[in-house]
């Protein structure tokens, strides 16, 4: 017999590994927030075969912290300021721990049924904390559910959008005939390469114009395109509004673009990945504004902003049945009585793969420490110190501020060359001071301060703040 | 500010939570196999609405044992014989915490380095232990990538085959024209929705005959319908080959498949999703025959029968640039130095999703504490179980044993009707004492015994064998 680890052994080391991750998380700011090693160095380190023997445990956390910690870049860093968070929380981590312990694989809801019916609860509790419209919660035609990711999300939608548009055709005969989606130069990747999976390929995946100050997508281009594509034969299948851009949270507008997609029948997916969770706070909730009205899908990750440890992404549908009809097959060895009688949920059909974790179970354990009100808190908070290193950066004539949208990502730049811009963020994120990302908006580049991480207080803004205009005074006068 | 758990009050709920889980995993024995609850009843428990205001974590862990617990189905308990067993470990849970702990989105190296080369050098490690050929590994041309399962995996080979039977085409134009994928009746349905979410459709996976004793893929058939396709005018993309099938671990001829595929210059994917890791053990290795000399891709599961927590399935390519470029797209928000570097693996493009889990600390940690050695009698216990378990139905005048594979599944049934077979295993099911499930073989309806689980030890199987006959007589007399 291998040597198992006993349940003694288990809490052992369980705790070891409980106490490393709370001296890290105590310790966190002793790291340089990106990592500082080059390619290979990792690797280097680790041996090139596997070990033939078990090795005490001991080892793995001493390895950890000698091979591993120096190749992390630290994303609950407090001044990770780079993409968008990736929120986690001590809530979450014991949510994800249980359901590592578990080890419940949820496919189907007689495989366990309290993880289909935990994701139930909490997809519709936080439909109703985002104010989201009645008819994505599960006891409607419609329903939420725990995906990996926005992309995953996207995926699905652009599927149940497809099977809409060809009549359930599709799922069957594959593509046939051109058929088309609608982004804008500003949704994220994630909505193109879904259209290349789904084999619609990028050509058909059109871009709308933006408006060249907000960046919001243009409706009337969006109708005039779709009116080309018409007449030249090709079906619309999806257009996507993005609530909160990446590059800039940028805010498209939903009821325009609705309108247009009603007049067609054409799928609207929103991805609000990232800005959807703030409209748990009810002074932020006009950035849902046209969503009941007219969406058919809606995606947002509590993964991001509301503390939920990667991986957790939610996908509403305001109509489960083409979702499903494109993606149900059932082999015999998943027949079950349960299921055959039509009073529980299968998420497998609600998704791409076919096994699932237990990820209710990080969500339930956030919300329950958080409540409403804590979650809302964090969002505000980060909200606030967006807005003040925003006045921080407008009262300095040697920086340009974009306006923002009143989330936590703030975009400016130094008044020099694009090179040079990315020559200041190297140097930050050289530093491991702080960790900027950036993006280019008319093909200027401007800088990504992402602001959002639990640990992040308006000393941390602040002292960003006076890194950025060091390490640019280092870099004009050397 | 939201109220955060300090890393103090972590230090101790996570102590709390590791007792917990050594507590159950100590404990499993007394809880009944399959959740004996009925639909909504957990529903029914939990709160409408959500909390307003935070929680104890202590009532977290109350209603988990109040609410949660009784709709758990236990995949780890000794007595869990359905589907394919879904390994969990200690070690592997605590890779997972690590994980958690972490926090770190791996979507390119940049984002953690050490995320990308511990995945790098795992996969490269199993490689060699499973004895996969050199064009597997990393340093070659092709290399592995951890996925959430077997069926993206599927979906990541389907598109990159997709790619190359269009010559590059489809990424841009989408599906023209008609491709074909070739599976068998015996193949996982994960193929035939991979081809529905790539735009293939149903209609074009065709089924390929399997003989009707060995349930192995036909390759004279497979070779007919290629040959009648292309007559058609459809493009042959893929074909999928499975080593252990998910009804009866069948094995199809891989060697004279990948004959047929390299005369057509069709991608040859493997599934061996559950099988495969027991490619660990030099004497049954031959179940790879073939792969080396044909195989373009490869997909198992170590989530399955080699103790590291779901989720986390493995996937080889010979060649990853189809890969890659299938999936490939480069927003300006993740251009990065050593990304254009060209000396560091971005995974994201070896995926559906963008962002990833830390996912390789499981495996690495799974890994050192067994050994290989470790490992490997893991392996060699479910099969010597599943033999002894064999030689018991063998020995029973009232029961049909199927020939079965090296593996830990034994399919049989009582000498009834399928009604009665089916009402056998609801009985044992609805026990609590054991859990079955089952497939349909030329219409028969066979139980489907599957051996795996680390607890498991002659005696629960011994003990199984006495119930399921007990139950039996139990039908029979009343």
């Amino acid at each position: 017999m291998a040597r198992h680890m006993s349940p003694e052994e288990f809490r052992r080391y369980g705790r070891q590994v409980v106490d490393w991750i709370a001296d890290y998380l105590g310790t966190i700011e002793s790291h340089p927030v990106r990592s500082q090693i080059g390619p290979g160095e990792v690797r280097a380190l680790l041996p090139a075969h596997p070990p033939e023997r078990g090795e005490p445990y001991e080892d793995v956390l001493k390895d950890l912290n000698r091979i591993i910690l120096p190749g992390i870049t630290h994303w609950q860093h407090p001044n990770f300021f780079a993409y968008f968070p990736a929120n986690a929380s001590g809530p979450g981590i014991l949510g994800d721990l249980l359901s590592s312990g578990l080890g419940v694989q949820g496919m189907v809801w007689a495989t366990s049924p309290a993880c289909t019916e935990l994701e139930t609860v909490v997809v519709d509790w936080l439909a109703e904390l985002f104010g989201l419209p009645s008819h994505f919660r599960t006891d409607s035609r419609g329903g939420g559910v725990i995906q990996d990711s926005a992309s995953s999300a996207a995926l699905v939608a652009v599927l149940a959008a497809l099977h809409r548009a060809s009549g359930g055709k599709i799922g069957a005969e594959g593509i046939a005939g051109r058929y088309t989606m609608y982004v804008s130069s500003q949704t994220h990747s994630a909505l193109e390469k879904a259209g290349r999976i789904a084999g619609v390929g990028a050509n058909n995946v059109r871009v709308v114009d933006v408006d060249p100050v907000t960046l919001a997508m243009d409706p009337a281009h969006l109708r005039a395109l779709i009116a080309a594509d018409l007449a030249a034969g090709a079906t619309p299948a999806l257009v996507c509004a993005t609530i909160g851009t990446t590059s800039t949270t940028a805010i498209d507008p939903v009821p325009e673009i609705g309108a247009v997609c009603r007049e067609h029948g054409i799928w609207l997916h929103i991805d609000a990945a990232y800005a959807g969770v703030a409209a748990i706070c009810p002074e932020l909730r006009w950035i849902n504004e046209g969503v009941a009205e007219y969406a058919d899908s809606y995606a947002t990750n509590p993964h991001k902003w509301l503390l939920t440890n990667f991986d957790c992404g939610l996908l509403w549908v305001a109509d489960r049945k083409p979702m499903i009809d494109a993606l149900s097959i059932l082999p015999e060895f998943l027949r079950n009585r349960a299921s055959e009688s039509g009073e529980v949920i299968d998420y497998r059909d609600w998704q791409v793969p076919l096994g699932r974790r237990f990820r209710a179970l990080k969500l339930w354990s956030v919300i329950r420490w958080y409540g409403a009100a804590g979650l809302r808190e964090h969002i505000r908070t980060g909200v606030t110190l967006a807005r003040e290193f925003a006045a921080l950066v407008a009262g300095d004539p040697d920086f340009e501020l974009r306006d923002h949208h009143p989330f936590g990502l703030v975009c400016f730049r130094p008044l020099w060359t694009n090179e040079e811009t990315l020559a200041l963020m190297e140097r930050l994120n050289d530093s491991g001071e702080l960790y900027l990302s950036h993006t280019k908006i008319n093909d200027v580049v401007y800088l990504r301060m992402a602001i959002g991480a639990p640990l992040t207080t308006r000393d941390h803004v602040v002292a960003a703040w006076a890194a950025i205009r060091r390490a640019g005074r280092d870099l004009r006068s050397g």
